[in-house]
């Protein structure tokens, strides 16, 4: 049971996927993001949408929720340059706990400059590290980078990553992501959108308040490979409540 | 320029409430709410929407948020029974202060039984008072009645309630709209969308916690002129942030 509701959700999203190739979509040109919804009635959302992402983070209303519940404990696989960003694959078992249920590691990639920002204040990098769960619902923790001291971690990664759109590479050496979060995991949450087409809703998105740093050769190796920025514009809030600690 | 706008906003807004009429919808028989989505394509986010109305309320954070900001001092015009509702029609002036914007008042109306419910519980009416802001934004304070003491501004009001669909009549004694609200306005806040086609999103749902009450008769006189309950199945939170006071 298990297996086939997996089994649909894959099916749900490689159709995605496939919709995506199908309508070829940019950050810059005739495919850029204020025509994405125009691309294919898929991506309806991305411009209709009331609940879209990336967004401006401000008035967040102080709770007093859990800190966050992550435990990552596996290597990942490999980098590819998708075009729209550097995405590194995983190996299923990372998980993320949140409202009771278990949100596991698909993979994660970077957006330069980044897609939100906290009090108007952009940064140079973010990483956003996508989350599912057994019913296909989303959760991605995104985590903001300055420019400062070098990050061992990104240093590995960034060795083998594909200059070349479709490129694919392994990750040789072990890369361990705990060391791209802060210790402290204090956060913003608020329900928001793929920043993608096709702009899918109903993601918890949880912007870690603390941000890491890599170097200024390290933020050029990622934009020198991606040839143009990739955040969406910032999306309007709708009314929608942010939260944090 | 206000005035404009408003005209594109009530421009939007009948467009919509022709297009509702053109779209026969319900809450029985093969117009009922698991099929609005495919009576015109403009009610399709009723069916994929991830930001829907009514839910459950439950897991709220708690916040130290305002109060609710509700300056009501006009009464009302006028009743009509419009086949899915009973609503009161109101003159234009009543307020809700919320983010440093004004939301005006258009119209309140009733849902028997209760279209929210709080931890589970379900109330025998809510009442659904509807703001615009002058960028055409929706927010709705909801107020729960329990059966008990009589409510003497329900009494005003439903001494004039029409029988029939599509008849209106006018309110000519005074209803003061503060008798319809709790002293105390703690209440849940989430993002949410229309309960109604064509199920707008980002609405701002604003719960009031305290019940008010109305006796048997007056609940009785509600639904026998609805003559069926008049209140949509409830919706997923799809990771949406409830918070309270």
């Amino acid at each position: 049971m298990k297996a086939k509701l997996l089994a649909v959700v894959l099916a749900a999203f490689c159709s995605q996927a496939m919709a995506q190739e199908a309508a070829h979509w940019s950050y810059e040109g005739d495919a850029a993001p204020q025509n994405w919804s125009k691309l294919n009635p898929d991506f309806m959302l991305c411009e209709k949408g009331k609940n879209q992402s990336p967004i401006d983070i401000h008035g967040a209303l102080k709770t007093h929720s859990q800190p966050l519940n992550i435990s990552y404990k596996l290597a990942p696989d490999s980098i590819i340059n998708n075009g729209h960003s550097i995405q590194v694959n995983v190996k299923e078992g990372d998980v993320l706990t949140l409202d009771g249920d278990k949100f596991v590691l698909q993979q994660f990639h970077f957006h330069a400059p980044s897609e939100n920002t906290i009090d108007g204040k952009s940064f140079p990098l973010e990483a956003h590290f996508v989350h599912m769960d057994a019913n296909g619902e989303i959760a991605v923790v995104a985590v903001m980078f300055e420019t400062g001291k070098s990050n061992p971690e990104i240093e590995k990664i960034w060795q083998h990553i594909p200059s070349q759109t479709g490129q694919t590479a392994a990750l040789r050496e072990k890369v361990d992501l705990n060391g791209l979060l802060p210790k402290n995991l204090t956060h913003y949450r608020f329900s928001g959108s793929l920043t993608t087409p096709p702009c899918t809703e109903g993601v918890r998105w949880l912007v870690v308040k603390q941000p890491m740093t890599v170097t200024v050769q390290q933020l050029n190796a990622f934009t020198s490979v991606m040839h143009h920025a990739n955040n969406r514009p910032q999306q309007k809030l709708d009314g929608r409540v942010i939260v944090s600690e």
